[in-house]
Formats: structure tokens, C-alpha cells, sequence
């Protein structure tokens, strides 16, 4: 994991995407190149099933996302024309109003509730959902020839995604404003001073650097605890107090106070060796209730 | 707009500020400037008509306020003394509890229910509510001689004007703290390191660049996307959850994506031409329930 | 104050830490070299006895937080090897769900609820509950040999004293995410880079500077204004809508408003001379009800 040299595995394949394995890490290809990889309804449902595979499969520790081809995604498909935002037929109901949900939105949430880290790899180009389906990924870096373009009051549209929440606490809220009021298309070396993007790196290392990137959260780390505290920190950045942090991070602590995996960590730390954890995400990340 | 050469219309004169056109753009004139433009109860009312104004205008794409005279705004008018900050007579109550609403913060909630977005053009020096009040506007840029004091805790005061929701939100809670509780006054340079301010620019230039920045607003996007976006952003910045961004973008999505102006946006972008909206900010734009 | 040859008063003394005076500040020293500072349950207990100390002394303006030794605070103390984190025996309940309370949190909300500035002077490495325990402070300031180690996926534990809700809001979602997951230790300078700490001073002078920076809080301010501000910032950190700041601060104003402090604060002011405040903390900041 972490150089192009490293073990390669298919994994699984949808109609347009294909998800392979790199080391420790799992690449989710975006695979609609003749198309700029534009967003479709059959890829929302084709990346929530990828990440249904890659939460359940405990030797993957980390997931990638990046795009075949010179775009990484150029935003819905508009091959319907004016008709592309019509509601979906038979998508079924929001919130009992009868409202489709944003298929945008159903993605992001998706990536949101993933188990393991998310990391984007923007190799080129990306513009409306495109960005926003990436907001709730981990770390996104992105080559030197990429631009994220904000087209939604362009095209009479309102930003989606979930990005009205998500992207004011990523760039800050002036930022958020000014880039989705004025349908902005950002360059990358600005998505990297505002914070969008962590890194930006030549076009023919950007994977390689995004299983790097994979391998910090993997190495020496206990997986169960890696994704208690992804979904902890994002479960707190929509708390409304340090009390309830309090009190769910009590309960955490009780759980993993009394693992195989925290005796496993003061071990090795204490016999100044590696650790060997042996807890599984599957079995021990899955339920916690983060409603108490 | 967006030139010093602009046309130039008197839309409105109140008691203590006067709102011109300029292109696209509303100017509101803050006019004491024997007092630098202090802040009264008459201003706080004006200011409200202001913008009902404004908003109720649907040629007007974007809103600047600026200062006459060497100054922004000094903060309240301490002419009457030890007095100034007794409860306001006549002023009504607050949620049935017998507490007046403080007018920075009434004026504040006005800036933040604007259809249109809204760029300060900090001419000068600032203190208190000259400051707080312009925390809900989209963008703030300052003359080099511009300067933030934030007295409150100088004068046996606490932040006011909401500020004590908006300032983290902008400048991030280490330095809010910081500025608030010490009652620092802060240079236009350290404005613009935190965040406070985006641009600082020569004091003769500080108008013509907040009308440039208008013009990126009203160039080329739907003036309902615009006004409901900055609206979702704001809303989204008080949920408690992306799931609630969810269901209040998949509501605002089947409603413009069955729009007149996404016809138009998607036909003139597949046709590469400029886009010419016709969607109504005060038709489309005004009625959306934020609360379901 | 603010200089080492300032007046130096032992003020009380735990087995964990001591409490001097110097000058206006309070500064708490944490005592356990021999064992890096790490972190005990009777050290919370003290911690908790420290701050309710200097809450209840009017003539304490601001408190200080460093560590006897070479280091900060080694984290938790790992003497009892993997039994460390069992739950704490006789801790009580937290919400009624015969949860103990972590008691990272316990001092993270302790601090959060002080009534006076608290400067953290990090004089050497923390790690673990070293670091957390400080988010809730207003300042961190670094010497340049400091490293702070989020630890927690490295041990089988995530993070804990409320620092899922602090860390975000400080240094950002993207970066909180990345240090927590991968566990990383963190240098003095990267801290600085990400607003961990608001300053990097070489090792002989973080106690002053920490010490000028309490001078900042209590120079030409009011204490109860200080008090209620800081409060009232990080209560509304926590708050859903500007409207519901609105309410705070309206209810806020009507009694300081009404405060002698409001009086010496504007004729000072208009008399061009220092003020000199006379209402008290203990007296006027204590009981306000945030929660109305």
C-alpha cells in the first residue's frame, strides 16, 4: 500500500464505477470518462453499494475515491437537457412529505456514515455535485490541473449534497457564501489556501499520494477505534453542547476501557513495540447508539 | 456597475443614511458624519426600512453599506451618557419576557434575513455595534485606515448584535475570545489575517471595490438561486444535523428543479450562452418555510 | 504582573498541583515531574478544587495552566498498565445510566465553566488527556519544544474530556479528523500552523508571555463584563440560531445596562481616563441563566 508497486486486487464492479483493492486501502474508480464521470442516479446507488462492501469487509482500513479519465466528475449528467432536475420518478418519499430525496444528498450521507477513513483523490476537473458528494470524505487533495466550479445558481439551482452544511464548516462560512452565491469555479491552488483540499500535487502522483495518506490512518492504529472516531467527531460537529460530548464520549470509554484492544495499546506502548490489534469493526463499531 | 462611473440613482433618504443605486447594486450611505456615524435607535429603524426596501426591489441584485465622512461607524451615540445603554422606553418585548430587544441585534437579524447579498465597505474606523452589526453581511472588505475595536468589555458591556453567535463563525472561537474579552481594537491587517475582512484596499478604492464584488454576485446566476442560497447557508449554519440539510435541499430541489430558471440554466450552458433569468426574488424567493 | 519579578504568593496547594499568585493571574502548576505530569483521577479532583478557588477570589483576573518538570502533561497516567482505563470504581453516574463520567471531561467542563480567562502554558510535551483538557481554555501558547500527541486510536481508545465537540471548532473538521484518526503527534509549529496554539516562544519564556496575555484580559476591563462575555461566547458556540443570541444578549444588556460598571465604563470613556470598575464576579456573574 502506498506506491503504485503495491498489490492490486479487483474487488467489485458496478455499471459505473469499479472498486479495487491497494494495500490496505480500497479505490473507488469513478468510470464514466466519455461522460467526464457525470453523476447519475445509477452511480448514487453504485457508490452507496461500494461503500456498503467496503464497511463490511475488515481487511480494507481506508477508502479512496478518484476518477478514470482527464475529469474526476463534471456534476450531474445533463444528457435529459432542462428536464435533468425534474424530481425523480419513483424515488420514493422524504420524511413522509413526499418529497425524492436529493440524490446528491443520499451520496453524501453515505459517505458521511463511512466506517473507514475517506479520502478523495481529485485528478482533474470536478464541478457541482462532483465537489459537494466529496464534502464529507476525510481529507480530499487534488492535482494541479483540478478546479471545483460551484455552478448551482448558474443553472437556477441551489447548492445540494448536504454542502449548505457541510461546506461552511469545511472553508468557513464567508468562504461557503461567496463560492456558492457567485457560482465560483475555484483553482486549485485557492481550494488549498481556503481548505478545501489539504494538498495539491502533480496530475501522476495524486493516487499514489491518496493511499500515503490511507496508510497514516491505517498504521499502528486500532480500526475499531478509527471509526468510533470518525463518526464521534462528525456526531459532535452537529451537537449542541460539550455536555452531550461528555456524555457519549463516556460511554465510549466504558466500551473500549475494557477491550482487548486498549490492553493491546497500553501494552505495546508500555513494551515500546508495535501493536497488534485484533478487535473488528464489523463486530465492535457497528451498533453503538448515537442517539443516547 | 462596479466603476466609479456607474450610474448613479437616489433610491431612498431616511433621517440617518440614504440608499443609492449604483448598477445593480443598493449603496446604503450611513450619514451622521458629525457624530462618525454613530449608531441610534433612528438608525436601527432605518437600516430595517433599508433593507425591506431592497429586498422588495427586484432590480436590485446585491447590497453595499458604507460610511460618509473619515469613519464607518463609532458604535452607539454615547451623547446621552452614563444612560446610553438603560433598557429603551416604548421598545416592546422580547419572547413575552419584558426584556427590550437589543437594536444591534435587531438590526443584525435584519442583515441576516436579506434576499440579496451583502458586502460592507468598512471606509474607516469601527467600534462596537459599528462592528457587530456587520457580522451577518456576506462580505466585509476595509480601507487601510480601517480599524474594529471591540469596547464592550471596556465599557461594563458584553458583545451584542448576535455577535456573540456570528464572530466565532467567522474568525473561528480562539481569536472571538480573544478580541471580545479584552476589548481589543484590531487593525485592518489583523482583520484580514483572521478572517474578519476578505480584502483591505486603498481608502479611495474601498467603494468601487465593494461594487465589483457586487457584480460577481449578479453576474450570470439566477437571482432566486442566489437569495435562496445565501439563505440555505445561513439556516444550515444553525442545524443540528446534515440530515436536516437533507430534507431542506431536497425541498428547495423539487421546487427549482422545476423552475423556469433551470430550464435556462442548463439550455444556455449546453447552448454556451449567458444565461437571462426571469424567476422574481419577490415571487420565488420569499415564502420558502425554513422551519419545516 | 506579566514579568517574572512580579509579586509571587503561594495561594493553595493539592497533592497534584499548586496555585500561586502573580500579579492579577492565578497560576496553576502541575506537579508531578517524576511521572511527566501525567494525569490522575485525584489530579481532576484538584483541578476541579483549583478552578473553583479562583472562580470564587475577585481578585484573581485570569488563570494560567503549566507544568513543573520538562513536560506539560504526559497524558494519562498508565501506571495501572491495561487496567487503566476500566471504569472508574465509585465514580457515580452520569445521566442516570450508570455510565462513571470520563474524567477528561469532567476537567474539560471545569474549565470550560471557569469565570475567568485561562491561558494554557504548554511548556514541553502532552500527550493524550494533556492536550484535551485544554481546548476549553481561551489561549494555548507553545514553547517550542512542546509536541502534542492525539494518542487515542494508538491505545484502542477515541478521543475523550469533550474534545470531539472542542477540537473541531478550534482547528477545524478537516484537521481535527486527520490528527484523531491517525493518532499523530503534533509539532509546536504545525499547532501554530492550525490554531492549535496562538503562539510558539522559546521554552524560558512561555510563563511570562502566558502571564502578559493574562495581563491583556484584566488591563482596563471589567471583570464581570469579561466573566459574562466569555460565557456567553461559548454558550452561543453551542447555541442553534442567532435569534436565540438575540435573546441572551437582550437579557444581558438590560442588567449591565443598568450596572454601575456601564457608567464608570462610558464616563471613563468620554472622560479620557482609566475606569475603575467595582462590580465583582462572585457578586455579579454568578448566577445569569443561560439556559432561559
Amino acid at each position: 500500500m502506498g506506491s503504485s508497486g503495491s498489490q492490486t486486487e479487483l474487488l467489485a464492479e458496478w455499471s459505473t464505477l469499479w472498486v479495487e483493492r491497494r494495500g490496505a486501502a480500497a479505490v473507488i474508480w469513478l468510470n464514466r470518462p466519455e461522460r467526464l464521470n457525470a453523476f447519475t442516479y445509477a452511480m448514487r446507488d453504485d457508490l452507496v453499494a461500494a461503500f456498503d462492501a467496503t464497511d463490511a469487509d475488515d481487511s480494507i482500513r481506508a477508502v479512496v475515491i478518484t476518477g478514470t479519465g482527464r475529469a474526476f466528475c463534471a456534476g450531474a449528467d445533463l444528457e435529459a437537457g432542462g428536464d435533468t432536475f425534474l424530481p425523480e420518478s419513483g424515488a420514493g418519499s422524504l420524511s413522509g412529505e413526499g418529497i425524492p430525496p436529493d440524490s446528491g444528498g443520499t451520496t453524501s450521507l453515505r459517505v458521511f456514515a463511512s466506517r473507514k477513513p475517506v479520502i478523495v483523490a481529485v485528478n482533474g476537473p470536478s464541478a457541482g455535485v462532483g465537489v459537494t458528494m466529496t464534502l464529507p470524505a476525510d481529507v480530499r487533495i487534488a492535482s494541479d490541473d483540478a478546479k471545483f466550479a460551484f455552478v448551482f445558481t448558474r443553472r437556477g439551482l441551489v447548492p445540494e449534497a448536504c454542502s449548505s452544511w457541510f461546506l461552511p464548516r469545511i472553508v468557513g462560512m464567508a468562504t461557503a457564501l461567496r463560492w456558492t452565491m457567485s457560482g465560483k469555479t475555484v483553482q486549485a491552488s485557492e481550494a488549498l489556501d481556503a481548505g478545501l483540499v489539504s494538498e495539491v500535487v502533480p496530475k501522476a502522483q495524486v493516487l499514489d499520494r491518496a493511499l500515503a495518506i490511507a496508510e497514516e490512518f491505517a498504521d499502528g492504529t486500532s480500526p475499531v477505534s478509527v471509526a468510533l472516531t470518525r463518526q464521534l467527531l462528525w456526531q459532535m460537529a452537529a451537537a449542541d453542547s460539550p455536555q452531550r460530548a461528555h456524555r457519549v464520549e463516556s460511554r465510549l470509554l466504558v466500551e473500549r476501557g475494557q477491550s482487548g484492544d486498549v490492553r493491546e495499546g497500553v501494552a505495546s506502548f508500555l513494551e515500546k513495540r508495535p501493536p497488534a490489534f485484533v478487535d473488528r469493526v464489523s463486530a465492535h463499531a457497528a451498533d453503538f447508539d448515537w442517539d443516547r
